[in-house]
């Protein structure tokens, strides 16, 4: 047995509570090291001698190229847990308990792994809705206004505002809906000198370029009538450097009250986002700070009834100031959705306790590589997905927000060389696989361009490309009408360079997902015969032995 | 190489900062796996296409049975850093950056582990009269009481209240400065009916029997005066059963304002500490019953100045309730130090948002099967405690407090059947190991019994055990006086079953700690010749290609 390959710790994203009576435990192993995991568990304040333990088999949920990871969600009838592994293989039968191994298992309950106690302080909460979703990235100044003239045509520059508008917005509902997405995500929309309103000014108005609070109001409204919920963007990071605290601290130096609201220097120099001059950091451990941006938190759900907060630069913020936000945010509204912007693993910010979620950036990068550069072959997503997806808790991995692009990024359909196929097929993972899906406006109607400021071009409604926009449709369809696609389990079913077949599955629905990357007919072997439904093209399909793919072919297949 | 084998977790106790300036790096690896380690790290906001990295030679600083630990400290210049790890065996060099293993180091920086920012609002501070302490924990009731009588050397029962009181210990610290120890720990002090006291009544008064508040506030004087700080029992889990509020939910009901203070069933059961009718448990979620607790600790620090706190049950309270704890504390007395009682590991408590520091029982389990009970030899203690040492942040590891019993578990010498030669042997390897020693009172004096009530016995100030006490005056001596005993690195240089010798060190001093568990004279080999003084019998010790140990040998040669 290869121990060295196997790993458990107590009280964290191995072993977490879902709720006052069921807890989650997980355990990595070799791949294919082990032939059976089984959990040993007991109630560690039994007035006996010898703990009376419980088995049960783990299952083995994800499997990438160096581990498994068994997991088992158990329901004791006490709330005080000790609990070892028996691990399994041809060879011998080992128990594994605080990082040790056994041949038997120790009489001393001291030696067990403990859960100490399920308390209801810890406990994380996720929300139907937000599974429900499929997102939608506005970047307010491009997406539309309300009279387009032909300088809304002109390339994007840095600086340029194309006048982009809330009420732009609320006039193509009905466009959103009929792409099927059911919540949006807005870059800021604060008073900010800037097309991108990163370098906020006024945290409590709107920027007048964008609407007024009234249109907001109405935005949101009209939002929820349909059934779409709003997301706004949480610049906590920074401010811009015309915010007033910030030019007090400038003007007065020591002598102003604001200056400890910012990182500022003997020299005059200061702290700033990047390299942005425009954009001092603030100072999240100063308690006014934290006062003055949690009320702003608070605000906007209290008075708009948004629906959660995208953080920027969130993970340039303290984990205490996060937690304090979450707090805020939950007291104001309980099923609030908190999505950190973290580009690599973000799991000390998703372990219950900050987010709900965070843009998924390690997804677009293994996206790109093998959807639009081919840099890596389906073997190796099916293998990186699986290690990210077994990274986080099991409540927070469906959660995670996941995107092919955004306005700090390429367009997707650039970076294929503007080649659809390819883009679709990455859609049509980022719909079928875990996470939410997010759409950055206009992918769907075939924009491209290059990083910032061409990604950031404005939508031309009149030339929407109506074979992705179709394409998108099918896949918020499919999405909103599968429980299995929605919160079901991942499974691979068959995998090459081109072809990945994977299965997602609850107690109830099973669908079978496959892809195929080349423009060849292919055949992958059947594990059912019959006739089953794609649920993509509402088309039947027979399976006998084997399926057959068509080039290029995207199935979802209702198999229960 | 052994990839399953390498571990590293970004934002993790595998990498954390240690001020605003200055990270820890940490990595593990197969044991003996690698010839060499090294850590690349660049500015992740350079802006250039291709980040300059800077790469450093990591340092092992623990090698338990399977891992070696690697190590690096870290000052850069930038404080949004990206980073990767060289790993070179004898056959590859391989690249690690986020979870995956690269032949050459990818360019795109999106890859590489980040340290987003060091976060002012997440830094973790130790404090040097921590790690200069050696604690002794005090029973009260058992401790001493102004004038004795024959009743009290009566065997304790668990009932039973034999009078030790708080002005028993201000007429005995002078014994205790003799003894050499620079902290106290009282089991709680606070009104409650029996005679351990862990079940309050009165959070805001000193229990009758051990005296009042002006007898209290003498005590710390006194004992500050003396350099000793003085560390009180937070019983905060629960309450007993005759505490006000909880007389009140149960007379009232749902009506009670107290009701929702605790988790009362329908039926008029309650959750309660184990199975103690007497002490229900407190519902820390509750809003008032925080701002209660939290009133308590800062209390009684403000207004005695007490040093800190112990947390009785402390892993079956909520994360939550004990960040809120520490900010108030540390906020009333920025030094004061934070100790868990925790059973198992306690990572989760012990990432610098929560303690400073927990009762180190795993410690206390391994020294019981080395030196007690002869079930686990030398090399297993080795192992095991580099295992422990390095699941720890290097400022928290050294705040760790070992122990090899409490008023919880049978006296360490009843374990060793009395044999006080290896009480002395454990003793010895508490003192000269990574922790802060804590002392059971009574253990110098020789005082033995089974688990509770026995290992309460009364102290008998005309019976102190000379030999015993001797020894641990020099262990508090050479403590005290040792910066490498107290802060320096750990690494064994010899071992086999009997026979343990390891090296403290810090940049200025080294010393050499060898313990002989046979009754055997043994030769171990020498990495140096020369005399060298044993600083705990303050006898010189020649040394010529061997060191030559007697039977039960305990030295800690001063080499540097």
């Amino acid at each position: 047995m290869l121990k060295e390959a196997i790993y458990h710790q107590s009280d964290s994203t191995y072993a977490y509570a879902l709720d006052e009576k069921t807890l989650c435990i997980k355990l990595r192993t070799k791949r294919d090291g082990l032939k059976r995991v089984t959990l040993c568990y007991g109630d560690r304040y039994e007035p006996v001698r010898v703990v009376t333990m419980f088995e049960e088999e783990m299952k083995k949920v994800f499997t990438d190229d160096m581990f498994d990871y068994y997991e088992i969600i158990i329901s004791p009838s006490f709330n005080r847990i000790c609990y070892y592994f028996k691990l399994e293989d041809e060879e011998e039968t080992l128990y594994y308990s605080q990082q040790r191994f056994y041949r038997e298992p120790p009489e001393d309950r001291n030696r067990y792994f403990l859960f100490s106690y399920i308390c209801k302080g810890d406990l994380y909460k996720a929300y139907d809705w937000w599974r429900d979703s499929i997102f939608y990235q506005i970047f307010v100044d491009r997406f539309n206004k309300e009279e387009l003239d032909e300088a809304w045509f002109d390339k994007p520059t840095n600086e340029r505002m194309f006048g982009g508008n809330l009420k732009g917005i609320i006039n193509k509902l009905d466009y959103l809906e009929e792409l099927g997405i059911n919540a949006i995500y807005l870059t800021p929309i604060f008073e900010s000198p800037s097309c991108h309103k990163y370098d906020t000014i006024d945290y409590y108005d709107i920027d007048k370029s964008f609407g007024n609070k009234k249109i907001f109001k109405e935005l949101v409204e009209e939002c929820h009538k349909r059934g779409i919920k709003v997301i706004l963007d949480a610049v906590f990071n920074h401010t811009s450097s015309e915010f007033f605290a910030f030019k007090d601290a400038m003007k007065k130096g020591r002598k102003s009250k604001y200056f400890d609201w910012y990182f500022i220097n003997e020299d005059g120099t200061y702290e700033m986002f990047g390299h942005s001059k425009n954009m001092p950091k603030l100072n999240t451990t100063n308690k006014e700070v934290k006062k003055y941006l949690l009320n702003i938190a608070k605000y906007w759900i209290e008075e708009f009834d948004i629906d959660g907060w995208r953080l920027d630069v969130a993970n340039e913020i303290d984990h205490k100031f996060w937690r304090e936000f979450r707090e805020t945010v939950k007291a104001a509204k309980e099923d609030a959705m908190i999505i950190g912007e973290v580009w690599d693993g973000a799991e000390s910010y998703l372990r219950g306790d900050q987010y709900d979620s965070s843009m998924n950036y390690p997804f677009m990068h293994v996206a790109l590589e093998v959807f639009a550069k081919g840099t890596m072959n389906l073997k190796e997503l099916d293998s990186y997905m699986q290690n990210l997806y077994a990274r986080y808790r099991r409540d927070i991995r469906y959660n995670l927000l996941n995107l092919l692009d955004s306005h700090d990024t390429a367009r997707f359909l650039y970076e294929c060389s503007n080649d659809k196929e390819k883009l679709k097929s990455a859609a049509f993972y980022m719909f079928t696989t875990i996470g939410i899906p997010m759409i950055f406006y206009g992918d769907e109607a075939g924009l491209s361009g290059a990083t910032d400021p061409h990604c950031r071009i404005t939508m031309d409604f009149d030339n929407i490309d109506n074979e992705l926009f179709t394409f998108y449709k099918n896949l918020t369809r499919i999405r909103r009408s599968s429980k299995a696609l929605k919160i079901g389990e991942y499974a691979k079913y068959f995998v090459d360079d081109e072809v990945y077949a994977f299965r997602r599955f609850t107690d109830d629905e099973e669908v079978l997902c496959i892809l195929n990357l080349s423009d060849k007919v292919r055949e992958i072997p059947a594990y059912l015969d019959g006739e089953y439904m794609d649920i993509l093209s509402n088309k039947i399909v027979k399976i006998n032995k084997k399926i057959e793919l068509v080039p290029h072919a995207k199935m979802v297949l209702k198999i229960k």
